[in-house]
């Protein structure tokens, strides 16, 4: 057994059953074992953003690490925003990056990059295969790594001598350590500050945003009058009729000071206490109120379910769940808006969707427009690289199948991994992906007068404006296999977002939303 | 002033006057500067890989180095892998990359990642600017470091409370070393080998491949009997009627055994000793024949072209060297070929024309196709990080608006940057795009063989094949406002390209050539 064999081999053993890869020489080996283990699926990307991105997506889902496929350090380095993200989405990735034979590296050849310092930069698990025999020990060690509370990007780079070496030795999976609940005491010591009568806001994050943290928190908000948030950007969030519709705190510091105006404590689960997206000059980077206490009840690494369901027992023990009640907008008509188009998707989202968010400014009210629709999952920009949207559709159908993914995109943002959908073609998934056209970097130009820069010359403007040439999605979706189309209005919108839903495998639908700025 | 014009003012006046940018918040007071400095040419790419590429392409063509706009670390990964071509291309780039304020960075906001260990796997040159009053010196010290012999990127880390912050001092040009030639006792060794009647071969590269550099080498060819060949990968290479046809060093070890064949001594101008672009089982990764003596006439920091010039008159004084004749192929007719599509562009290519080389396999007989050409550049994927062909072409129209660019690029390398075709449409910049598209990743193919990988299976063959589902790349094109249109057969791809050559403006060809293999 070579070495690629045995890591394949070890990784379906632990549980990792995808390998999204976009190979190359070095990772030749590792392709050519694909056939003698038919329990790894292979899934091709055209390019690493689109891998590592689809990976996330996959994990969100599935709760468990897919692996990637790359070459080198510059394929790691185009995978590196998806990782950004995946990072900080605490979401489990079995990262395999090849790497010339050992004996190789001295000759400096055209392809010979660093790959650790690029690894090491995501704060994750970083390992350099050295022997055929460890490759198995090294992938399960790789696989508990990635799955250490509360999840990471684990790198094993694989040189191609120790690939196509003999002598691999598959190894069991290493189980990862289970999250813990926090301690009685803290428990009760928050349960204290619930109950002094004081303004107090939790704010959860991280598992937490699943069903059993939001009915948890939706008790102590029902028994304490304590406000509750949502994190910013969460990995996953559990929305729709049936579930609390608990709030996200907002993106701009000004909506968070509003949302938090006048709390004297904010307890934290699974959150990290708010901060600036960005610096603004002459306005704080620290979202918390002056002379606002923070209490972390459980930090992600911990069992936040378990943190936010002990303290609903002690402060909410008799308090019921506030749930939404199915709902849905009414279809609108006419051209589309930034107000109307939401209430398309509102009114016709389907049972069990995944939302794969990346509409940025055109999706502001996303959330009003879907709160009391079936029950769905939304996966967020959890770390800012844009770009995210389309892998992450793509990896979440191929960790289900069966239900329907919904990518809201930006023009913008779906110009840098555009070929997922090729990937979403070739592998026939049901992503549904409404491009947000709007012929601009909208968010930047808020972001530009929100920073004091002055956007009233012409070169500022042009390099904010998408609009010369117009982008036409739709072709661009056809040339990659994925039928496409453009709505204008409401009622195509509608029209064509319900055809994408109901028929098998990938749509795309170019809608010409203006800006709302 | 602020800090931001003082750095653009600063790389103005340093000959800097082209900026190529995927800016976001962080930058927005750049971005704003630009306004207050005209001679400052923004432009704006819809992806990183596509902005860094295009500053390799602008540079290899313009001789002095374009600047770059990235975003926080995430937009120098997106960058990344056409950094590393360009570092293996020794091309001075000025990359600046935006950071969150100095105060901002303790909060750990979602988009905050490590920069310099990103930056710093190029091996190039890295500085922070810590002070606004330092910016302007930091960029002068950044460009002449970019083109400090032979050439580096140059990566500048700015802030955003440095960049808006007030107190910018203009700083003035600061001179970059010139290159060296090589000591006279170097050159006359040398010059003793090539007399010693062994049979020699001379190994060229840098800037040894423009005009002059060729001419000479031809000269001693032809004095002394020496073999002369060209990098396998050179940067920039001057071809075509009236120069020496110089053969380029295959990039497979059987070519490059078989033209190394026999010699005693292998002299390197501004080229390293081959190496084997991978390691194979069983195969030398040195590439020097056994028992050949290596001798180093110039490295690429010296001046190469006067190393090679020097030898020359020592060993050739009265010799000249051999031209090219001009000389055509005949138009091909009827289905494209991996042969024939060669000779539609030898017999059509336009004077002066810059070919950015990503044909890959199927581009193995280009050189042949257009050795009697008009004189053209070549540049070539240096790094072996694919995507590079687009933005490179981009990035050396902008350099050369008067000249043709023609940018032949294979299938799934096109996928890695293809929105550089947005920027070409934006800025109506003369790049004739022909894909090779052959749905297939042909070069992996040939690669698992070479290997001695197993590449019967399904899954491996799945990972390698590009045709389902197949991919138009006329459409495409017309997303992103470039005129596209299909070929099958060499009349067609004739018409065609004639065409692209005489319009203004972008233009792709998805040319339907098989696969070599």
């Amino acid at each position: 057994m070579n070495g690629a064999q045995s890591l394949i081999r070890t990784l379906v053993g632990s549980g990792v059953e995808v390998c999204f890869g976009n190979p190359g020489t070095s990772e030749m080996h590792f392709v050519a074992a694909l056939d003698s283990v038919p329990e790894m699926r292979g899934v091709l990307g055209l390019f690493e953003g689109v891998v590592t991105g689809a990976a996330d997506g996959y994990a969100r889902i599935a709760e468990k690490p897919a692996a990637t496929l790359l070459h080198l350090g510059p394929g790691l380095g185009n995978g590196l925003a998806s990782l950004h993200n995946a990072r900080r989405a605490f979401t489990p990735i079995v990262n395999i990056v090849g790497d010339h034979a050992t004996y190789h590296k001295q000759y400096d050849a055209p392809l010979e990059s660093a790959i650790e310092p690029l690894a090491e930069s995501l704060n994750g698990w970083v390992r350099r295969s050295d022997h055929t025999a460890d490759v198995g020990a090294d992938a399960a060690a790789a696989v508990a790594a990635s799955m250490d509370p509360p999840g990471r990007v684990a790198t094993l780079i694989l040189p191609a001598d120790i690939s196509w070496g003999d002598g691999g030795k598959v190894v069991d999976a290493v189980p990862p350590r289970t999250a813990k609940a926090p301690a009685d005491a803290t428990v009760a010591a928050i349960a204290d500050v619930l109950r002094s009568g004081e303004p107090v806001a939790l704010l959860i994050g991280g598992s937490a945003c699943r069903e059993a943290g939001l009915r948890a928190s939706s008790r102590i908000a029902n028994a304490t009058g304590a406000k509750v948030f949502v994190e910013t950007f969460p990995a996953r969030l559990e929305r729709g009729a049936g579930l609390p519709t608990i709030e996200r705190l907002g993106y701009l510091a000004e909506q968070v000071a509003f949302q938090l105006d006048g709390i004297k404590h904010l307890i934290v689960a699974g959150a990290k206490p708010p901060v600036s997206f960005f610096a603004y000059p002459d306005k704080p980077s620290d979202l918390v109120p002056e002379g606002a206490q923070v209490h972390t009840l459980s930090d992600n690494a911990q069992d936040v379910i378990a943190a936010v369901e002990a303290l609903a027992g002690s402060v909410a023990a008799d308090t019921e769940p506030t749930l939404a009640e199915p709902a849905r907008p009414a279809l609108p008509s006419g051209p589309l808006t930034p107000q109307n188009w939401v209430d398309v998707i509102g009114a016709l989202l389907p049972e069990g969707a995944i939302i794969s968010d990346e509409a940025n400014t055109s999706g502001l009210m996303v959330p009003m427009a879907t709160a009391g629709a079936p029950r769905h999952d939304v996966l967020t920009l959890t770390g800012g690289a844009i770009g995210q949207g389309m892998p992450v559709a793509t990896g979440a159908a191929v960790a289900a199948p069966d239900r329907p993914v919904i990518n809201l995109e930006s023009d913008g943002s779906a110009m840098y991994t555009l070929s997922a959908l090729w990937t979403q073609a070739r592998e026939n998934l049901n992503v549904t992906t409404v491009i947000l056209n709007n012929n601009a970097y909208a968010i930047l130009r808020l972001e530009m007068q929100r920073v004091g820069a002055d956007l009233s010359g012409p070169a500022a403007k042009a390099l904010l404006d998408l609009s010369s040439p117009e982008m036409d999605f739709a072709k661009m979706a056809e040339g990659m296999g994925v039928p496409g189309s453009r709505a204008s209005t409401a009622e195509e919108l509608a029209e064509q977002f319900e055809r994408a839903i109901n028929e098998p495998g990938p749509h795309l639908i170019d809608a010409a939303v203006p800006p709302l700025l």
